[in-house]
């Protein structure tokens, strides 16, 4: 398939005529005019929302017309041709016009350039009348009963630059099917299939807030459901993590493996990442796809990366050592694919914060200098002499390093030591520098990050809304039909589109949300309830059905026998999750207990069999598909731990019986399960599961920070690795290698790296990098470890220490930080008032939801047995209205900080609100959002 | 003189007449019943303002009544007799009666409880009637022409617990002056001296935002001055760290005095706290007194100091050794006077955050916990051992000490080292821990002490403005004249109280803030203006007088010659600026160069002949006056070092030329006064200004900060040297003492401490143990020192560092942190509004402001000098309706985010707001700041 061009006549060939040029939310355009023979050239336009429109000619790029309107029409240009024009509608509410002085050959390059601002278009009158044009000297109402569109007039398809609006035209079709326009434009037909899986493609990125522009012929919409597939997502990332993977086996490996295996495999990825691109680009319209600079990043990053791999190839062909430089650019194929959105918007965090971190950076380090400067007139010339012997701040330069460590606080207080010792009064020049540099500087730092976070935070979550409420616009335009006065969606529409966007779930979870957007069931949805579809799909609806326990089935009498009751009774009983609690304590306490005595391992027995009990009367009270339901984290969890934990404990007394394997491992995995188990005591208390909930609910973002942390970390442990690799190297213990005490080296004779026995903190292979680094990023004793690589190398190697904590210990952690901060704020925000969409509302107001409340996990089951109780001791007429079944919001904290703030937002903006235009909305800057007079109440 | 009681027959007295009783702004309560012979009790109250006030029978404490109204009357009740009671007036709101069942002898005993809630009064008539009573057998309306009130009938002074109001009560001198009430009533006396003094009082309160209760009789107010003056206050505060800093010269001494010395001070300090309580009670109502646990808390303290002086004084005599354990209360001091409002307001905030900080303290510990276990299971048998040698995770309780330490990464990556040179996969165990512990669960920490922070500031400035809202009004109440229709302040009351609140300002400046208060020179000042003028004594107004150079004056031809006028045009430009920077520059290098070079040497006379000259230039170019105007900081800053190092580089030279005399003392402060002239190269660059003035801004709350680090420095160095005194013995370098290299202390032979030459980190003096206290708070090798004193003592010992590192790193440091969020904060979104009030907007409009974008240091000068220059070329005429004076407000930025809070709060309640009633402004509460809907404004 090519890449589809902007020829119109083909495309409107496709859609199947001029009315699906009408469907699209955006502003909508129609172009026409005349063939070049005719004198006068037209351009008329209806925009039916808020828009900055530029028209250019499309061979040429000149300029045609500017034309801002802001306006909400409820209706849609049906379709343009001679007749249909003069019925021109009030609620059409731009139009203009514009015609070539001169009739010509090849005319298009003489279009005039008629700049029509929104001042101009005034309040927007119906017709625009040629005055309003004085530079031309032909023009022509839309007034009337005449209209300038001739037959043979060829269609134009104006493109946009830089915006994913679709402009399409057409005069062609409404000419071959003048006579059904009429009726056409009182009653829609059906959407056609593909109409549907266009619509569906919109809900499906509001849903999950993609924002991918795809062209949307038919054609296109395949191909981008084909890319959008959640398996091909996955092979992308699968090929993206294998690509940095490589890393593990190339020299210097922690697995070797021949060179040719690893670059046939980089090439194989690269091949990957080169299909993905170019399904991309049949998706996306091709000006997009050129301006978008991760596209050129990628491409540019494949090509440098074969070029290297040829490069390197060829000289190790002749066995010339060379730097496999590419290998530092892999990460930028995780960044840059459009999925991982998240840690971009990471990385833009940190380059706004950037200009404002610098400032604060380098007065920092005029602090630094200053303090250093005064450090060797107080000290430089006193022969004091560290712990090591050396002497103590004579040279300028390591000073600095000495005092830029201070302000980690790493080599405090024995940076002091010897002038302390000397007179106690130096130690206030140290305890000066400490005060100002770390606590201040250091919380200047992350007030600045944090500052710049919440500002972009909130001005990224604005766009994604308005993006959102576009997508679903769209979306509606293309399904709706007329009912009445309103145009609304018909429920079988409404129907096949949820079924194409969200093939899993329920029929009665369908038939809920169908009862939510259509209250009063009328058949159709209007267009206001159409648009909360993304909302309703993405609020996880739990469908809870009262079944009753299998046994019951089975053997009724037996179940309900009082022995069985009671048993029942007892489980469900408060006192019962005590007595478990109390028993995992005092298995804390054996576990705490010497393990040699035969008692305590005997116990372990007892332990594990009354865990089993546990399960196993939990099951035999509650109903096994709700206990072990998809949410039931902790009873998944429970299980789980015991069953491992009984498999291995098992394993390991099999093997130890056999024969004298060494089964640590099996070992270790046990005693982690046994441990693991004690996290059970967290849950049942309330204050506790609070914290815990939402720590665990930070968890997915969390990730976004591991993306941003595994980029830089690889990055700098490739730089690490072709710096000092092998430079330091590791005996174990037993060895007797005389080099072992000096890391195998002799210049870290007597320094404190190799008396600490850091040897096993080097770069020699991705691993131990990433050790390292991790231990960089903690930043205690950071300086023992660059001393350590600057005595193997140069003192210049400190660079590499000093960057690397900049970059993070200075600018992710804080984001971190700011990041655990902020969501901690709005968990506290939403701790005090609840903020319930309409949606969770209907629900309750429809009787079918749970109160949330009610629904913490054990309760959960209580509660649902008490009802069904109830249903079996007579109460089941309440219940037949909802057949059962009944609703549950999964969660009303909501996974994300973002996906909070963004339902606070939309909760804000009306529902008749259609937002700005595309084009201003991505344009949307953070300072917009600072209230012009900060209040008392959003100040502090 | 005696505390006074409340007898308010010699309160009405002093008072001078009922007319007194009608001054104060709050609840004004007339109560007034027959003597017991009389079969009716009446109690009579009118509410001016919003109040909840319960009565109850002052003997008894028995409940009378309890009332709630909210109304806003804007007469004041002139005096209560039976004549005028008949003349109860639409605007007085609140009225009611109880009468006692049966007359009796000692009737009040068996005054009847009657409770009339806010529901009962309803729409607060004007008439209470008897039905309203139900419980009571007699009642009478207080319509008609008929008053309960009777003479002979008694008085009595009924006090609202808690709070600050005054009730007064009279009906004995408006029967004896009767014939003159009726004219009171319309037209107001000249308001006395007394009065005056009262209404200051308020007004100096309200700006300075004092809330001390203080009674209202005119001895007491006298008083009141007295115990405010600023010398009291200053000499308390030197008594405080008097008191405080014995510690110095007691046993264990940094400069020892004998015991008579020190215990002496102490009592004399004692007897200084003493009489200021004593003078306190004096000026505060008894009850107020005897209900603030302050007070309690200091009398307190002073018993037990003297309990403790008598004890060890008497033990010592015997020479027994004992404990000075009272030393340990002296921060007391500091804390409870009421000065230290600050300080006890950032404890409130600690205790304020500590259940929250608990639980996810707990659950942090339980971490801990869980991972000891764990680390028990997977290291403890396998036999490896520290870089000390020592076994390595054998012992559970040392187990969960290092991890403990871990969270504070002191030792990592030390404590890995072993279990990660064995197999580098346990190093997952400890990164895993780093990520939950030290990066979750500490970020936690800062959220939840940041958020408590957030939410009291705003609780704390609500209740602050509302303070000072109802002292203004109390004040204006005093004060006020009826003129036409309202009531207001006569322009001679106005100067006159101003004269008396502050007493140092210019004439002019008062003349600007009258034409602020009375914009149409009516010649008086209405109520709405009248309120503001706390925030207008606020304004740090600077008056800027355009004076002549003294040179001009005494020789003008020379001035004024062309010569002159070139280097005055040579001075003010930009370009001499930079030079000067250049030279700063280059004397920066010179300085980080070697000294010993003679070359170098002589080069600093040149330095700091160049820095004389471009100040005597600059003295020359501007008006010496304007020069080293107050607000003129660098010029200040500037002329402050050179001299100072003028005159030490000089000494140091004679020193040097005459003996070898060590002068290593002048040396060094030469250095440092050499470097700081580097700190202008700062403030040349406008962006590092902008973050220098918020650090500066941010310096007054910082010394809060310092005041609650001393108290907890304080008391844990006490506890420290009882604990550790001399078990650390530091040894000088050059002592040949076996014991100095294990800091004289067998026990630590071989230990990390002494080998890390820890020996001056000791508690064997207060000093050393302030040193030591900060290097607990940096963290870093923490775990070193509290194994040293573990090892010298017992290892229960870890928990006294536990403790410091929970109290001060957890907690003071993370409130620290939350306070330089929030200042840069509050910093930022002003940068990108300015807020103005009115009174800057009034200043502006009177056309006498200069804006304050062009008074940046050097172009203020610059500015006053062109209009100067204008003003002598001719355009005087329009300068000559201000006088030649010009006003400018010191500076926009506030000194601190409380102080910006609090405009902001005060900008949005309306002038006409008077704000709740006293009573519910001490019972606010934070969790009302919580909108009910967070909106996505002050969400994030």
């Amino acid at each position: 398939m090519t890449v589809p061009a902007p020829d119109t006549k083909r495309a409107v060939r496709q859609r199947g005529g001029v009315k699906k040029a009408c469907t699209p939310a955006a502003p909508f355009i129609v172009i026409a005019w005349p063939d070049s023979t005719h004198s006068a050239k037209c351009v008329c336009f209806v925009f039916r929302t808020e828009a900055a429109v530029k028209l250019r000619d499309a061979t040429q790029g000149q300029l045609l017309l500017t034309v801002s309107v802001k306006a909400k029409a409820s209706r849609c240009l049906e379709d343009v041709s001679e007749d249909r024009c003069p019925q021109w509608l009030p609620e059409w509410v731009g139009a203009g016009c514009a015609l070539s002085t001169e009739p010509r050959q090849g005319a298009r390059e003489h279009l005039p350039t008629a700049s029509v601002s929104s001042k101009h278009l005034g309040p927007l009158s119906r017709f625009l009348h040629f005055s309003y044009f004085p530079t031309l000297k032909a023009g022509f109402h839309l007034s009337g009963r005449r209209c300038p569109l001739r037959s043979g007039s060829s269609t134009k398809f104006l493109e946009m630059p830089g915006t994913t609006e679709e402009l399409e035209a057409s005069n062609e079709a409404p000419l071959a099917g003048e006579g059904s326009s009429d009726k056409i434009s009182l009653e829609r037909e059906q959407p056609t299939e593909e109409d549907l899986l266009l619509a569906a493609a919109y809900v499906y990125d509001a849903q999950y807030n993609r924002n991918i522009p795809f062209e949307t012929s038919p054609q296109s919409i395949r191909f981008y459901y084909l890319y959008s597939h959640w398996a091909m997502q996955v092979a992308t990332y699968f090929f993206i993590f294998l690509n940095l993977s490589l890393a593990l086996f190339e020299e210097p490996a922690v697995y070797p493996l021949p060179f040719l295996a690893t670059s046939l495999t980089e090439v194989l990825c690269l091949c990957v990442f080169f299909g993905r691109l170019v399904q991309f680009a049949k998706v996306t319209p091709r000006t997009v796809f050129w301006k978008d600079t991760k596209n050129i990043c990628i491409m540019l990053t494949i090509l440098l990366t074969l070029l290297d791999l040829i490069i390197y190839g060829s000289l190790r062909v002749f066995n010339i050592h060379s730097v496999r430089w590419s290998r530092f650019l892999r990460p930028l194929f995780l960044i840059n694919f459009p999925e991982s959105r998240q840690i971009r918007r990471a990385f833009r965090s940190i380059r706004n914060t950037l200009p404002e971190v610098l400032y604060v950076f380098l007065l920092l380090m005029f602090n630094v200098l200053m303090f250093s400067l005064m450090a060797l007139k107080l000290f430089g010339d006193r022969n004091l002499k560290t712990v090591e012997g050396s002497s103590y701040f004579t040279n300028i330069l390591d000073i600095m390093f000495d005092l830029y460590v201070l302000v980690t606080t790493a080599n405090s207080p024995d940076v002091m030591m010897p002038a302390y010792d000397l007179d106690w009064r130096y130690s206030l020049f140290f305890i000066t520098y400490i005060v100002i540099n770390t606590y201040i500087f250091m919380s200047v730092f992350l007030a600045v990050v944090y500052n710049n976070y919440r500002k972009h935070i909130k001005n990224e979550i604005r766009k994604l809304a308005y993006m959102k409420r576009h997508k679903m616009i769209k979306a509606f335009n293309i399904l709706k039909a007329k009912e009445g006065t309103e145009f609304v969606v018909k429920e079988v529409q409404w129907k096949r589109l949820v079924k194409i966007v969200a093939p899993d779930i329920s029929n009665s979870h369908r038939e809920l949300l169908l009862r939510i957007s259509d209250e009063e069931q009328k058949g159709y949805v209007d267009k206001k309830c159409f648009l909360r579809l993304a909302d309703l799909l993405n609020i996880q609806v739990i469908t809870i059905k009262f079944k009753r326990h299998p046994l019951e089935m089975w053997m009724p009498h037996v179940y309900k026998s009082s022995g069985s009751l009671f048993i029942q009774k007892v489980v469900q009983h408060r006192v019962f999750v005590w007595i478990y609690d109390v028993i995992i304590v005092i298995n804390a306490v054996f576990i705490a207990l010497d393990e040699k005595n035969p008692f305590i391992s005997y116990a372990e027995w007892v332990f594990l069999s009354l865990y089993i009990i546990e399960i196993l009367l939990k099951l035999y009270t509650y109903e096994p598909k709700t206990f072990f339901a998809r949410n039931q984290f902790w009873n998944w969890f429970d299980s789980l731990i015991i069953i491992a934990a009984l498999m291995a404990t098992a394993a390991n007394a099999a093997i130890k019986s056999a024969v004298e394997y060494n089964s640590q491992q099996i070992l270790d995995i046990v005693f982690i399960l046994r441990l693991l188990r004690l996290i059970r005591i967290v849950d049942s208390i309330q204050r506790f599961r609070v914290i815990m909930t939402t720590l665990i609910n930070i968890i997915p973002t969390m990730l976004t920070f591991g993306g941003l942390v595994l980029v830089v970390y690889y990055m700098f442990a490739i730089i690490g690795m072709e710096l000092f690799q092998d430079k330091i190297q590791f005996f174990s213990e037993s060895s007797t290698d005389p080099h072992a005490v000096d890391c195998g080296n002799p210049a870290l004779k007597d320094s404190t790296f190799a008396r600490s026995r850091y040897c096993k903190n080097n770069f020699n292979d991705l691993a131990s990098s990433f050790i390292v680094l991790m231990e960089l990023t903690v930043v205690n004793q950071w300086h023992v470890i660059a001393d350590g690589f600057a005595l193997v190398t140069h003192q210049a190697a400190k660079l590499f220490f000093i960057a690397f904590h900049i970059v993070v210990v200075i600018l992710i952690v804080n984001i971190f930080v700011a990041f655990i901060l902020e969501a901690f704020f709005v968990e506290y925000s939403l701790e005090k008032s609840e903020i319930e969409t309409t949606i969770e509302k209907k629900i309750q107001e429809l009787g079918m939801g749970i109160q949330e409340e009610n629904v913490s996990d054990g309760q959960l089951i209580d509660n649902m047995e008490t009802n069904e109780n109830n249903l079996s001791g007579g109460g089941e007429m309440q219940r037949q209205s909802s057949k059962g079944l009944f609703f549950r919001i999964a969660s009303k904290r909501y996974r994300t900080v973002d996906a909070l703030l963004q339902r606070m937002f939309e909760s804000e903006i009306s529902p008749e609100d259609e937002g700005p235009s595309l084009d201003e909305i991505l344009n949307l800057s953070p300072s917009d959002m600072y209230p012009k007079n900060p209040t008392f109440e959003n100040s502090a």
